[in-house]
């Protein structure tokens, strides 16, 4: 009847209020979602906190994070939400019916996060470039900022309400965000050898890239490909003390 | 673009947690749901509600009713929301997806009101009895109850999202609920006039009866009409003191 939320991991990311987060587990339980994340939660007694109605075993069960890399490591497709308009983005931005059915689809095939920034910001961009996309739930352009307990109930109701959520594999396993992560840094300490980051701008290029890699939506082999061509352009950036200049290189 | 919700009433009964009176609000503002009606509120104090973040305004043109009967009074439907499970349901039970279409084709028309019962115990028979359907959020039956606003936020998401509420107006108008409801308590007097209400089960009976005339869908003219035909009766009944028995009334 229902979907199965099995593979669904509910991120939250700098949550200040406690109860937002016993909110969060309340509607997880709700709709059958089992395993929530918390990266850097603001107050250490969250495991208390009083609104999780029926949802204890949840929160006992919630696992603890110090980056946003490490809590969607093992995801296959990590999805952010944000309230439109409160600034230029430069992700793709989904409707949240159109992304849900995504999810939806892709469920089946491997673990998904889906990424709630804190109550006063939101998900910073930093949090965001390890997003393959945004999600916004459609409120008014003049109160676009909701409730995280709400926010988080509506995104879950999106994904069970048709109930159409099967357990299949798909064809193509898409790479895990750890591994899309290692791929990235590796991509920055080869740009950063060759000179490519400006030391000023680097915070700046990375979040760039690591969009970047993930808008090439990569398969698992794919990903392992890039890693091994990676390592290798590096190692010989190390080596290569005195590598050929580019003319030189014309001829390879 | 969004759907227009100027015809909503959301009706909260009997809320104990003015918090939740503030996140329904807040939910409320970010979909574009302007009017608030309350029933009963537990607190007196509510309208300080803290968790109304940006919906101020609507907070403080918030009304306030004795009973359900005149929250929804001017309203053309009224539906009530419910968890699943929780009783033997008399009334038509709808699921969110199929009753929010319903509402978002007839918004266009009249007033319409969502009726959403207190956190403890939800609606009461009684107050499900000026509803006309109920409509059920797809919550796990393990555990059903949700928090009062995300309650409230998942209902007015389901009524945005596709954004295809038009203002256009129905052929038929529909009765409004104080007309259902006079004809309700007309005909409660006629039954109990004419011995057919046993006193013992009175309360029921009525709730019974409340059911019924709202599964009727009356058109204002037709309730004009049931309204017409049972004051007669009624005058009939009062000055009737030596009506004809059953053998003699056959002849009628």
């Amino acid at each position: 009847m229902r979907g199965n939320l099995d593979n669904l991991r509910v991120v939250l990311v700098a949550t200040r209020n406690p109860l937002n987060i016993g909110a969060a587990a309340r509607a997880m339980s709700n709709f059958g979602a089992r395993h929530l994340r918390l990266v850097n939660p603001f107050e250490l007694a969250f495991r208390e906190a009083r609104s999780a109605v029926g949802a204890a075993e949840l929160m006992a069960s919630a696992k603890e994070y110090g980056t946003v890399a490490e809590a969607v490591a093992d995801c296959r497709l990590v999805v952010g939400t944000t309230a439109a308009g409160r600034r230029e983005l430069q992700h793709e931005l989904r409707r949240l019916e159109e992304g849900g059915r995504t999810i939806r689809k892709q469920l089946g095939a491997g673990r998904i996060a889906l990424l709630f920034g804190s109550e006063k910001v939101g998900l910073s961009n930093e949090d965001m470039g390890h997003c393959h996309w945004l999600m916004r739930i459609p409120t008014r352009a003049e109160h676009g900022s909701m409730n995280l307990g709400q926010a988080v109930a509506i995104c879950l109701y999106e994904l069970v309400r048709s109930g159409k959520i099967v357990a299949v594999k798909s064809g193509k396993s898409q790479a895990a965000a750890a591994d899309l992560e290692r791929l990235t840094q590796l991509l920055l300490e080869v740009l950063g050898t060759s000179g490519y980051v400006k030391p000023r701008v680097a915070a700046a290029t990375e979040e760039k890239l690591r969009r970047m890699v993930r808008r090439l939506n990569l398969s698992d082999a794919d990903a392992e490909l890039w890693l091994g061509m990676l390592r290798q352009i590096q190692w010989k950036l190390g080596t290569a003390e005195t590598r050929p200049g580019p003319k030189e290189n014309k001829s390879v």
